[in-house]
């Protein structure tokens, strides 16, 4: 990918709604604030992970709170540039890169936004590979680096930059300032040299969006199974195909939290906070985080993010394998089922179905 | 005054708890920081507000949170050099002088501890002449002063820079921080020009806090009443003389709150956010915020702060007349009981009792 115009909006908004997992906010709103930020200021040159320079100064930009209020409450559209220049000025100097945090749903457009605001380039890659809904559940986080200073800012004019001790305490006062902002802020953070993205950043995924978008759109044009084209791209399984009979839901210390009950030849629960975090069919769980549990329009083939969950949608439940960093001791502690307190161990999909590549 | 040695602290620690009308903390936990920092960096120098140049860069050091907390939980000692520093990297230039934020108990410790940590001159005065339990409570907000940037600096090392668009969104946002940093954190704040002091100040209170605790003191060592003395540096009035049968306090949302009964030939009951702010006698309103309230203890005429009340203590309540700035509509509408939800009007001390000044 060379170039993320207002043409590429659509597919890569699409597809990142499908790795941000129910969460990362409505990718809707997302691609009005990108197609408004390219509209302005011309479209983003992207780059590899390879072709950054080793001294690049990455500088991750996204939207943090809960995807229940970014229903209701738009973005100012400054934000992100605001939070951007508060890093730069505590770091002492600019950013020259600008990169997802997450892949997911609003989280992959914000970026562009923001790098067509500041005239910078964005990197291909995001720092989980899908969306997760704590800021300290990055890859950066497994290798040491750290997500402060970030820089917060709100719709007011308000801003914040935190320095802290753990990526884990920089979630837990950001998280906290976030919710008396509105809950729903723009965040600066997690300074990358260009040397570190190999380790710090699962590479290409603003490709895989779009390619997966693109796949969903044109078997959706070709009269194709759209999940089907989802699943070959994404290498996944599907779990449940059905209709959603209830779903509990509250916005509560900053995420929206939940749980949907899925009717069809059997019965599936989803557990989320934001994010989908654990699949249960007929009782027995059959998917968990870190995999991706990915939520789509059975007939369209567009992601169903967890706030857009409601009554009578029909939907086909997938799973994909996540990044092999995220299974690992250390990446399971950081995200796996027990840390969002859920009874049970990670039950890995690779292996577990034939269909897995 | 000219100087602050470790011998001074005591008076100066008893008269900031009187004038902290049950709030700021507890001034012996402040006293203990402010003795260390004189010990290991010498006396602290005092300027009047008339000596402080015009173009000086006077910022205010404090603690925030419950002091409910502050009881069990200790600072550790660094917080207020960590805030001040951070606070002068966002601000460009260095502090050259340190003023209480108020000169309510540990708030009037915590400021001489910084400036002796720093090497700095502290300015005689604060900007409330009393303690308010939220941060946009203080003259400069009436004066258009913006009270951010503002750095927060925790026990753990976490630090961070708000900066808001009014003086209450800073409260809001650093309160929420406070909270999950533990409820303790100290503060630097509220950049004064010097030639801001005389409207952003109210002048000489440590002087004046000083001057009160000496005349308890010495009034004990005369056996004379010291609650007297107290009332006759004051300018006060006694309200109420009787011993404390109930109190009710929770910890909530990075404040002491609560009621205390008190009962004598009448009842006297005390509302409080940390400080107390209303007091009914026989259920007749008697003394309300933003005059000072104050509890002392009937034998000695030591402080009782709001988080030392208790079951049986033998207490004389005493108000004193605020700085008349808070009197105003504009001061009323910042710490007035509407303000704290008390469906009651301002009733002046003033004019009520003869022995008043």
């Amino acid at each position: 990918m060379r170039e993320i115009g207002i043409d590429r909006l659509d597919d890569l908004a699409r597809g990142a709604g499908i790795l941000g997992t129910g969460g990362g906010g409505d990718p809707y709103v997302g691609k009005l604030l990108a197609r408004e930020a390219i509209r302005r200021h011309g479209p983003v040159t992207v780059y590899d992970i390879d072709e950054v320079p080793a001294d690049a100064t990455v500088v991750a930009v996204s939207g943090m709170g809960a995807p229940t209020v970014l229903l209701e409450k738009l973005p100012a559209g400054t934000e992100e540039l605001t939070a951007l220049r508060a890093l730069e000025a505590v770091l002492g100097r600019p950013a020259t890169h600008i990169v997802p945090i997450e892949i997911g749903g609003v989280n992959s457009m914000i970026p562009i936004a923001a790098a067509a605001q500041a005239g910078l380039p964005l990197v291909d890659g995001d720092a989980m590979g899908r969306a997760f809904p704590e800021a300290q559940m990055v890859l950066p986080t497994l290798i040491g680096v750290p997500n402060t200073p970030m820089a917060v800012a709100d719709d007011k004019g308000n801003t914040l930059v935190v320095d802290t001790v753990s990526n884990q305490w920089a979630e837990r006062i950001t998280r906290a300032a976030c919710v008396q902002m509105g809950c729903q802020v723009s965040c600066a953070d997690t300074v990358l040299r260009g040397d570190q993205l190999r380790d710090g950043l699962v590479p290409a995924t603003l490709t895989l969006a779009e390619d997966l978008g693109r796949a969903v759109r044109l078997a959706r044009a070709a009269n194709d199974d759209p999940v089907r084209a989802a699943l070959d791209a994404l290498g996944g399984v599907k779990l449940f195909t059905g209709k959603v009979v209830d779903v509990e839901r509250r916005t509560t210390g900053g995420f929206a939290r939940g749980r949907a009950r899925l009717e069809g030849t059997s019965t599936l629960e989803l557990s989320f906070q934001n994010e989908h975090l654990l699949a249960r069919r007929d009782g027995e769980i059959v998917a968990t985080t870190p995999d991706l549990i990915c939520v789509l329009d059975t007939d369209s083939g567009e992601p169903v993010t967890t706030e857009a969950m409601r009554y009578g949608l029909r939907v086909t439940v997938i799973a994909a394998p996540c990044d092999p960093r995220w299974t690992t001791p250390a990446g399971l502690e950081l995200a796996g089922p027990r840390y969002f307190g859920y009874d049970c161990d990670y039950l890995p999909l690779q292996g577990r179905y034939a269909q897995l590549t």
